[in-house]
């Protein structure tokens, strides 16, 4: 059986990600029912990606690996909390392939279940004995909760990009780069190494958001775990969706869907549109570029097997399929 | 025009609440639109009962003015995310006079609303530089939200009074009883008097919602800012209700309402019906219980003028008609 390439590249870091899986096992095993059927599954999915790039720029510096890890299960716990609320305002119906908490359950007990996993995200930040990461990690959460509620609901005009851009950042590459500030602190850097940590973070959570929107039009749905298109189908406007409207702007199915006329017919219709204008390239170009400004920071930090690693991690985002 | 008694009983600390009225100003000074038009109403009701009872026990000891000050807001702003959460969970309309948010607003505005909230209260935490203050609220946190989730969704078979008085606890006795927990860690205090104070918390905040239940069923809809009975008519089962069912169990409306085949008139006629049983000084004679225990920690700490008081306010909170 071929090894997925992201395990082959996390294979040296296999028992910090191990720690990190005990960290969150524990943390579910503390659950009693409902908490348990409602949260489980959240805390069990995923890549693991942001522990991975936690434990791989906290192995640049000295950091001792019990906070290395805590650290690590912190930002993954505090990502799967976003996750319901963000599920619940996008009206998500999948997610890894499995029905979103708000779906099975009533939306109450998703908003519950979110603050829960939130509250326990402030727990293992509140074990690290360290006012700096925590203030950090208030941060983040008014950044994503600010941005989410200027994305859905704010009425200023602006233009698409703009907009796009702001989302991202507050739903993936702020996280990204406060876990990275967070390392830092952690390692006691001088500000301009946080400052790189922070770039390196932010253009990395970018790159990876603009390629996860790109396979919500390219990919096949059982890769994806969701249907294919629920962005569009979500009326939620990606790059790809921006960068074809950028060639095309006048096209009678792609107004029809953001005017939130659009049926299931028409999404496909849109897909295919956008799949085979040049869109796709040029919003894998923007990952591109993002990346490239996510390996320049990293250039600025220690050299060594972990930040190889690093540069691998970017690689793969930007040419995964799923 | 006769002073309200809480004004009076809180005109020595006048300055104080002046100083934590500042902190929420600023919160809400830096908000922008739409998190302004959602949030500002929020942060600028309520009794201020909470900051009052930190600012009070703060004076017990010898804790710096600006910590306590941002304790008590701390206190505060996490008291208003939660109750933005509780009130889409409780599908309740109306809070303070005021429509609520979820009614507002789509229901996942007042999540986010929720969640930017919460971020500022941990990052007022973060400002107090204290990692024992974090894990109180952490605990705190996950108290409130895993209380919730019990109550409204487990399937547990339980007795009436023991939800009930779970249910209290996680929406108000736990915040009390932390806020004062943070006091005592904040003051330096020993395992012995750190206990008492939570104590007094817990046995304050049971007391204060006991009355609230009652106030219910008692007030007018005036002084109450909701619909009287809007707990029966939203299917919350409070102390009053279970003192009536214990007089007398098997009464028709009342198992109506329970069932949830009651109408607008069903709730009249069942606030009618406990107004007139003796059901409610049942009620209140519990929790007159809880504000004695509340005293009786009170004794053990230092005594003067803040205890003074506090002996007050827990009076106060027996006795008040709104």
């Amino acid at each position: 059986m071929p090894r997925d390439r992201l395990d082959t590249l996390l294979e040296p870091i296999r028992a910090d990600i191990h720690n990190v899986e005990t960290i969150l096992r524990k943390i579910i095993d503390q659950m009693e029912e409902p908490v348990e059927s409602m949260l489980k599954t959240s805390l069990r999915g995923g890549k693991r990606l942001r522990p991975a790039v936690v434990i791989l720029c906290g192995r640049l510096f000295e950091i001792p690996k019990t906070k290395m890890h805590r650290l690590a299960a912190a930002v993954e716990v505090l990502h799967s909390a976003t996750l319901i609320h963000d599920d619940l305002v996008d009206n998500a119906t999948l997610r890894r392939g499995r029905k979103t908490i708000h779906t099975v359950w009533p939306v109450g007990a998703a908003v519950l279940a979110g603050d829960y996993l939130l509250a326990q995200s402030v727990s293992l930040v509140a074990q690290l004995d360290n006012p700096g990461v925590l203030k950090i990690l208030a941060d983040t959460l008014y950044t994503m909760s600010a941005g989410e509620i200027d994305y859905h609901y704010s009425q200023r005009d602006r233009k698409r990009r703009e907009v796009y851009f702001e989302s991202i950042n507050a739903k993936t590459a702020s996280l990204f780069a406060s876990a990275m500030e967070m390392v830092g602190v952690l390692a006691h850097v001088e500000a301009s190494k946080a400052t790189d940590l922070r770039n390196f973070g932010h253009e990395f959570g970018i790159a990876y958001q603009i390629v996860d929107d790109v396979l919500d039009v390219v990919s096949e749905k059982k890769s994806l775990g969701k249907p294919v298109g629920s962005d569009l189908a979500q009326g939620i406007i990606t790059l790809p969706v921006i960068c074809y409207l950028e060639r095309r702007e006048n096209e009678r199915v792609l107004n029809k869907i953001l005017s939130g006329k659009g049926n299931p017919k028409d999404i496909q219709a849109a897909i295919r549109l956008i799949r085979e204008s040049g869109a796709i390239d040029d919003a894998l170009d923007e990952a591109m570029a993002h990346a490239r400004k996510s390996k320049a920071a990293l250039s600025r930090l220690p050299a060594g097997k972990p930040r190889r690693a690093l540069y691998d991690l970017i690689d793969y985002v930007v040419e995964r399929k799923h």
